[in-house]
């Protein structure tokens, strides 16, 4: 933690806190309020982009001396958003439409520092190995997806699904984490001072 | 764990144990005592795919019952393998190598369960935005690197260099996971009982 700064992640979501965690920077996490039902016909890059400002707005509102950190993560398959399964049923469904193919992951994020604004979106292709309904059943069965968008979780079980990414892993785990890393560097916050 | 099904991890990596315990398997690990000296001229390929056998068969030897999986990983910059870095000074000067470049890393993955033998080789490239010399220097000085090939881990602060990646991420950490899963099935233990 560099002297001085005081990070707040805009987050509730216990995967981004642990990502953060292990880059071993001290931060506090704060659970922003918004609203983020989709616009009528909102593309997924523009949906998690504004929900990943909003959140950052939110906290940094009432966090003015701090580097808010917020992030929004969308599981796009063929234009449609994955969102998180209703129940093992839904999510069966989900990894029987993710099997043999690839979708995206695209994660929003903004960061609030002082008086300046940055915002970004990271776009991460997922590849899944074909399965036949045993394989994906038994997973659904695992319970692992069932608060993660696209019925998945990459970094638990879901690793035996996923044959290839091109991209930022972490950002399939909620936060694209090299992304951040410049963008920090950006706002004169240089990865030194970020290690200490 | 299927009933049964005894599986030893032929590795001293902590890295392997811990991606096959967040898989839920049960496994003992066992140290495989082999001479890892490459022989003159061996490519990458071909170098972590025979030690990898010969992990597996070292370990099979003792373990005739069990299912014996042994991994061997290489970092390979223009076909040069990187190995562990002697000290920070010579971990600097391969993350100053490795900075706003793209390398591989391949890893052989061998399993041995009962008169059956599955031999594969995975292969991710790994992509590292740029740095400065600082920035090199200041990742280099946490120490992280200095027990891994390379001399990053993409898992910790290094997450921070990696922008993009095409292929397994667990490839990268030591272990192809997905491949594992694959290999497993081929063998006829299906995933359901693998995630009992």
């Amino acid at each position: 933690m560099p002297v001085g700064v005081d990070v707040v992640l805009a987050s509730g979501s216990p995967r981004r806190r642990e990502l953060l965690t292990a880059l071993g920077w001290g931060f506090r996490a704060v659970v922003p309020q918004i609203d983020e039902t989709p616009r009528p016909g909102e593309a997924p890059e523009a949906l998690c982009a504004r929900l990943a400002r909003m959140k950052a707005d939110s906290v940094a509102i009432r966090e003015g001396n701090a580097l808010v950190i917020a992030a929004d993560t969308v599981v796009v398959m063929n234009r449609d958003i994955l969102g998180k399964p209703r129940d093992k049923s839904e999510g069966l469904k989900m990894i029987l439409s993710l099997q043999g193919r690839t979708h995206e992951v695209l994660t929003g994020l903004s960061l609030r520092w002082r008086k300046r604004a940055l915002d970004a979106v990271e776009r991460t292709r997922v590849t899944f190995r074909p399965l036949n309904e045993t394989a994906a059943r038994a997973y659904a069965a695992t319970g692992e997806g069932m608060d993660k968008a696209g019925a998945y979780a990459i970094q638990g079980k879901g690793s035996l699904l996923v044959s290839s990414i091109k991209g930022d892993y972490f950002n399939v785990v909620g936060l694209p984490l090299c992304k951040l890393g410049a963008m920090v560097g950006e706002l004169g916050l240089s990865l030194p001072s970020l290690w200490t």
